[in-house]
């Protein structure tokens, strides 16, 4: 680290990457400067020499990172290959921020988690929705205790709206052998993190998901979900997400013994009962009361500083010894839930939770030899696509 | 008919059946008079006596209809009767409006159909919320095609808040014995069946439903559920209820092909697509576009009558040959899904409709042996309860 700066190289400058990079070079992070990138694809390379000129531009992390250039690495690759690159990193030393998801299967991430633990080094993941200040205020309400016991949970997020043409614009996206999974695994992780984290890190105990594949659409994969699952304290809980929905809906209703709040249409709303319902059951008497509720707006606190506020979080890890708003060992949370649903859905059957990790992969790496398309052709375009409105 | 007048006996005067006197009495029904009243409790009639002096008060239904004094009967028994009381009638000429639930369970229910057709009388059920002008404005714009073909649906009904002060005002209440179910078939038989009338009848074909019995309160029957439903033409739908949560919420959503509905707080807002999701998804090349879409407050169109309008329009399909707005026979749908989703969860499966109706009998059966209420030690009140805020 030169002069207290940490030195970040991006490992894949497609649409994510490509982002962070300018994120760091607009100096729009404190204490961080980008020092170099690499991208296993000759035209991306070709492209971002000519894009960022001075920039050190590599055609892989290793050689990258045995360049010396860098103190840290950014994972932008393919879903699959987070968790080889994070261990590789690991390896040399590195501190790694991986983008979402962790990997494609639990056991992939297990390996990486435990990678990450014997390096020391700092692991985060961009989880850029956990700095979203409704979410981490839910989660304030759930933790200090103003919800009291969590009794359901229910997210509707549906709109992740994707056309056909999306579909078509890459021969492995919502393919199982170049993506892994749909919605659940390209659109859903920040989703599907934020439902057991901002609710306290209540993870459920059994999943039972009925995922649809290729609904109203031409690809491999599932693109619509409706999931059900249960918690160990007998609270329940429902997600629902779809790519096909217009407009869609985002919606998450988290209800407790002290009442309930929903977050819509970016704003959080508290129906806050005065006594807990437990209490006013007990000493009730009449037949057709209910107990006083008030209903609160919350007020907001300011815009979420999404990936820039991941990036700033990490570096402080780094350099002040920051506690990470996104430790990378916690990807494993939300992508366990996922899985859970695929095998669910495959099974036809309840997953309890933890599940089976074998027979997931084993499931998973069927529908992978049937898959159309075929590593390692990976096809990519030069210049990333504009991803305006996509998180 | 005397001077075109359709006299009214009321079968039962408990809670619903009273409220039913007082709206007749009041002369608020057009062409309606009431003429007698029976109900099987001794307290019960007593009390009726004293407080509608001159009104004949009969012991059973059977004298009453016999009495000749009246035309058409409302039954406003317990669960259980509605089906023998009706089926009774019609077998005495009379023309009959049911209370809610149709009945309890589906082969009971398709009995009284047989016997309602086989009368040629007229038939009707209390469902009062197909009065309200926002499900039958859903339903309109279902009908009509300006929604598209229906993808999903999803209601979330859980402001039926019961504390166990309710449920300990009556030994009969929320057993297997004495009512035949919970939530699913004291509180929810108008929203189940709306859940299908309002999308034009659309009916499940297959259901996993998740009952949770006794959850936050001392009772035999569910009072908390959550059900997944698939259609014929792959749309899904996901039912929530409980009568433990406070405040609860009342949040039904729609989707269809060309956009969405939702009814909530007493508002209907419709997010409309200039175009249809097919036709726009078939003639768009950009990976991240998304159908236009309007946001649109439909207008509220007054008040709904309820149990008045319902009154009102059976009267005047005896009277006038107007057409029913909830035909007796209709009933058996919502008590279907009801049906189907005890059924799913007590096998913990898949039931598919029509499901086996002797399976679903038996597992009830074993369930009301070891119920907690004997009948027919029926326990009542003598005055109703105030029911102030129930539907």
């Amino acid at each position: 680290m030169s002069e207290n700066k940490l030195r970040f190289g991006i490992i894949g400058v497609g649409n994510m990457g490509s982002g962070h990079v300018k994120t760091l070079l607009a100096g729009q992070v404190e204490g961080a400067e980008l020092t170099a990138v690499c991208d296993g694809f000759e035209p991306k390379r070709e492209w971002a020499k000519k894009e960022w000129p001075g920039l050190p531009v590599f055609e892989d992390s290793a050689s990258m990172i045995d360049s010396g250039l860098v103190d840290a690495v950014v994972v932008a690759t393919p879903h699959y290959d987070h968790p080889t690159e994070a261990i590789q990193a690991f390896a040399k030393g590195m501190h790694v921020l991986i983008e979402k998801p962790a990997g494609v299967y639990v056991k992939q991430v297990r390996k990486m988690n435990e990678a990450a633990a014997a390096s020391g080094k700092t692991f985060g993941i961009m989880y850029n929705q956990r700095m979203n200040p409704l979410y981490q205020k839910l989660r304030e309400l759930v933790v200090s205790g103003e919800l009291g016991e969590i009794r359901r949970t229910n997210w509707i997020i549906t709109n992740w709206y994707r056309s056909q043409a999306y579909y078509d614009s890459g021969s492995w996206r919502a393919t199982w052998a170049g993506e892994g999974g749909g919605v659940l695994i390209n659109q859903c992780p920040h989703n599907l993190d934020l439902w057991q984290w901002a609710v306290g890190g209540l993870m459920p105990v059994r999943v039972r998901a009925f995922c649809q594949f290729g609904k109203h659409r031409s690809i491999e994969v599932e693109n619509d979900v409706t999931a059900y699952v249960e918690y160990d304290n007998g609270a329940t809980g429902v997600f629902i997400t779809s790519t096909a929905d217009a407009p869609g809906t985002n919606r998450f209703e988290v209800t407790g013994d002290r009442g309930k709040i929903v977050i819509e249409d970016g704003k959080m709303t508290f129906w806050r009962l005065r006594e807990s319902e437990q209490e006013f059951n007990a000493r009730n008497k009449a037949s057709f009361a209910s107990p006083e509720c008030w209903k609160i707006d919350i007020p907001s606190s300011g815009k979420s500083p999404e990936h820039r506020g991941i990036l700033q979080n990490f570096t402080n890890a780094v350099l002040k010894g920051e506690k990470l708003v996104a430790p990378g060992e916690e990807g494993i949370y939300g992508l366990t839930i996922s899985n859970a649903m695929h095998l669910s859905t495959w099974l036809d059957d309840w997953v309890d939770l933890p599940f089976n990790e074998d027979l997931h992969e084993a499931e998973l790496n069927k529908r992978i030899a049937a898959s159309s398309f075929k590593k390692p052709e990976t096809e990519q375009t030069a210049a990333p696509a504009d991803l305006t409105g996509t998180h």
